[in-house]
């Protein structure tokens, strides 16, 4: 049960079998269908949600009402508008399934109510939280540093299994690149 | 001593005096003139650093051999390279003091010890990554979505302070536009 949950966490301290069960108690579990929504913009997000298996994308509508793609998450990844979260402000996000998957949530009532019951929770958080703030970092640094066509060698490179999961408009919308141009790259470089 | 650092700990988790005097035993304290530089490029990042007082900005340097500006830290906020901090990897940045500050560093092996010895700390820095996070989330977002005079417009109504404090042409840098852009930006919005 929650087998990659579990074992992200023990990567970083231990948990026995109590805790384990206790932690579990506070922990959702959606199976979610292919275009199925955890958020959609105008609502509080009220949860973290952890990919125990499947894929997720994150993205907002821009001015001339085109889905623009910020993030994606597949197994073992946190993913949340962690603002709207944090304060309870309504997001301007959607979140969405690109496939079928496996997804915990843990609401925000359940992780503070979780986190006293089992404070040794906040190492393992800390590291997860320093980890996806040091990939964001690296993220902006590519965002001033790389060409297009340069972020795209870079992402289908560094994650090959993500451009055979992710339709190729979604991998576009995320790189900000027309999917023509895209598939061009793709040809050029295959 | 360490007000800064000790209030903004105290805002979310109780320290007493021992505990205070404990962590002071960990951490380091640099008063640095206006341009000392905390880290160079290809030297591994081995402290994160506090700003207790003042401005400190992050950078690398282009292909074409310019400085690029990706992050400002002020008064309370916590500033590293991420990656090469917790990989040990030699970092492509530069971190300097903007102005006169004085700048408080854990290196990596005392942030370990501090942690053994004060475990509470954990739910203090993941708010506090947590929080870093949110905000690079939002940044990612603006660089998405908004023009660079919206970038602007944004930027300087949200941090009046900062528009005063640091240099234009630092802010350019920042924004990906160039000084004479940012000039002409000012006064067309004052």
């Amino acid at each position: 049960m929650f087998t990659n949950l579990i074992h992200s966490i023990q990567q970083h301290i231990d948990l026995d079998e109590k805790e384990i069960s206790i932690l579990c108690n506070y922990i959702d579990s959606h199976q979610l269908k292919k275009k199925d929504f955890l958020l959609k913009e105008g609502d509080v997000c009220h949860d973290l949600f952890f990919v125990e298996k499947g894929c997720l994308r994150m993205y907002f509508i821009d001015e001339r009402a085109v889905e623009q793609i910020t993030q994606f998450a597949i197994d073992r990844w946190w993913m949340s508008d962690y603002f709207s979260f944090m304060d309870r402000t309504p997001s301007e996000y959607y979140i969405q399934a690109v496939e079928k998957s496996e997804i915990l949530s843990i609401s925000h009532t359940a992780f503070e109510e979780m986190l006293k019951e089992l404070p040794k929770m906040e190492r393992y958080l800390r590291i997860s939280m320093q980890r996806a703030l040091a990939a964001s970092q690296l993220r902006i640094k590519y965002m001033y540093e790389l060409t297009k066509e340069e972020f795209y060698i870079h992402f289908s490179t560094s994650f090959p299994e993500f451009m055979q999961r992710v339709p190729q408009y979604m991998i576009a919308s995320y790189l900000g690149l027309t999917p023509e141009y895209v598939s061009e790259l793709r040809k050029k470089h295959l």
